[in-house]
């Protein structure tokens, strides 16, 4: 299990991030040409099928062990009147996601992937950003670790996703310090505030971005200001993964936002990623774009708990059945193009 | 099981289209706004859910029985070299589908579906659209009843696919006939043709369409005159569906062409369908927004034999999921917005 003792060490991992398997993309790509259809003719299947091949380091690639690990947090900055919710319904939803009501409960279901469900601190909420860090350094580790601990290397493929009232204010700050614009850019109806409450997170998108842009000198950094438990727990499952080769279905735009500080600073980081769906949250295809990641889905969902993600990974698990199932042409004796 | 006996009846049929179930969708609608997530967090996951509940004619709709129907039919026109491959792959792969080797025996199991094969007449191809109607009418006929003969009653979603060298020419070429535009706009490579063979298919369905048009008296005389066997089969199953409250996941270009001569007659036809996925073949995004209809998925696939609508079933299925499993506020003990 990946853990990381220091802050250093979380920032000598990312100088020392694992490739894909590149005999196993070539092996995976020469395969797909041997297939039963005309070239090229299943899309953005075959590229998914050549990706996992990378990651998982064989031609035929499979999906035994798919998990979704939903992290959650509370943040100071709730009190701000970010959010449509209040602050007690990060435990409220947790109770519901052990006991099984929540959307992603029935999305992992209908996937066929495990369900982990990690609750961070919900008595303690982290600092309000506009006026101070959201966490100490030995905080945000600890949160990272805790993402990290959720990935087994045995994981065929990994899916976090997050609840926490208040969090697409954080996320927003997170995407803004890393990739500029302004607050506007950023800042959208999260579960669904009206104009005031964007016009609020704004405001404390500016301020938290102000104050604590000086401070965010490593991603890291930015993530103990800017970011928070659930937040943090995301970017070090992501990671984890990573330094384990085991690819990754990104969720909404709180879980792209999480890794946004790590992009910034090492654009080949989404190697590892495919992009599940994009959110209609209007950030989240600002974000992607960022990425340069094409999503899967564009369902119009903005639920996060991993839910968008989780209704992509039945596309993977296509993709590897065509590529794994299907009969070559000399297999099925069928005619190749003119 | 539905049956035409005559030309008429199926012209009958058009005339009195079941609708869905208005008390069903209210009631879908109420339970969806009292489940465990803000308002409309599921985006198109609801839609989907209040759509199926609709022509299920229940609050709770389900799946438990997908299937997929697959016609192959060969084409006169294929000899005027509009494919990439020569006709004799047709029935090549036709026992690719009975021995399990194609895409969609793969997607399908994936999907959850059960799968049939109707091979239409392979040895006697239709006639050549260029300078021939394709059928005769009791050709026509039995190849709609062969379509809508698969349809069972109890099917609670159908997926209807296709294989045809060829018949992507008479598909521009019912598109053409039932929306207009340039032949241009309906013409794409196919399986894979250069430009010198779309160029072919160009002057094809030109002439075609300005031979046959004045005859294009209704939905049938276009489909005898400008398609195709396992065209019309396509189009009779997806009527029978409707016959029958049955929806349809539609599939590619092809597919949807099979029934642009019914929905130009009569835009509420697709009222029962949901469209599974955008086709890399350029007119296909033309003919979804002819319909109306905005696609589940844009994978860049352009295979047919249902191949993109079996991949998003999985996408209905999670929709469903949802809805039925989730818990309500009340049963969750979970608050609500402010």
């Amino acid at each position: 299990m990946i853990r990381f003792d220091t802050e250093c060490a979380f920032a000598e991992a990312l100088k020392a991030l694992p490739l894909p398997d590149l005999d196993a993309i070539s092996a995976a790509a020469e395969r797909q040409t041997t297939l039963t259809k005309p070239a090229g003719a299943l899309g953005r299947l075959e590229e998914i099928a050549v990706f996992m091949a990378g990651w998982q380091g064989t031609a035929q690639p499979t999906i035994r062990k798919a998990s979704v690990a939903v992290f959650a947090g509370n943040h100071g900055v709730a009190a701000r009147g970010v959010s449509a919710f209040p602050p007690e319904v990060t435990a409220q939803m947790v109770a519901n996601f052990r006991a099984g009501g929540a959307a992603i409960n029935q999305l992992a279901i209908a996937g066929g992937a495990r369900l982990s469900v990690v609750a961070l601190d919900l008595d303690r909420p982290t600092g309000d950003i506009s006026c101070e860090a959201a966490m100490r350094a030995d905080e945000c580790l600890a949160a990272i670790n805790a993402g990290a601990a959720t990935v087994a290397s045995d994981t065929d493929l990994l899916i976090v996703g997050e609840m926490g009232i208040g969090n697409t204010t954080p996320a927003a700050a997170l995407c803004l310090q890393a990739f500029g614009g302004g607050a506007t850019d950023w800042c959208g109806r999260g579960s669904g505030v009206e104009d005031v409450g964007v016009a609020r997170k704004v405001a404390v998108v500016t301020s938290a971005v102000a104050l604590h842009g000086p401070h965010c000198t490593s991603p890291f950094e930015t993530l103990r200001h800017l970011g928070g438990r659930e937040i943090a727990a995301m970017a070090g499952a992501i990671l984890a993964a990573r330094m384990q080769r085991v690819p990754v279905l990104l969720d909404g735009f709180i879980c792209c936002a999480a890794i946004a500080p790590i992009v910034a600073a090492q654009r080949g980081f989404t190697a590892h990623c495919l992009a599940g769906h994009c959110s209609a949250e209007q950030a989240h295809t600002r974000l992607l774009e960022q990425f340069g990641l094409e999503p899967l889905l564009r369902l119009g969902m903005r639920l996060g708990e991993g839910s968008g993600a989780a209704v992509a990974l039945p596309i993977v698990r296509a993709a590897l059945a065509a590529h794994n199932g299907m009969a070559t042409f000399a297999e099925a004796a069928v005619a190749q193009a003119l």
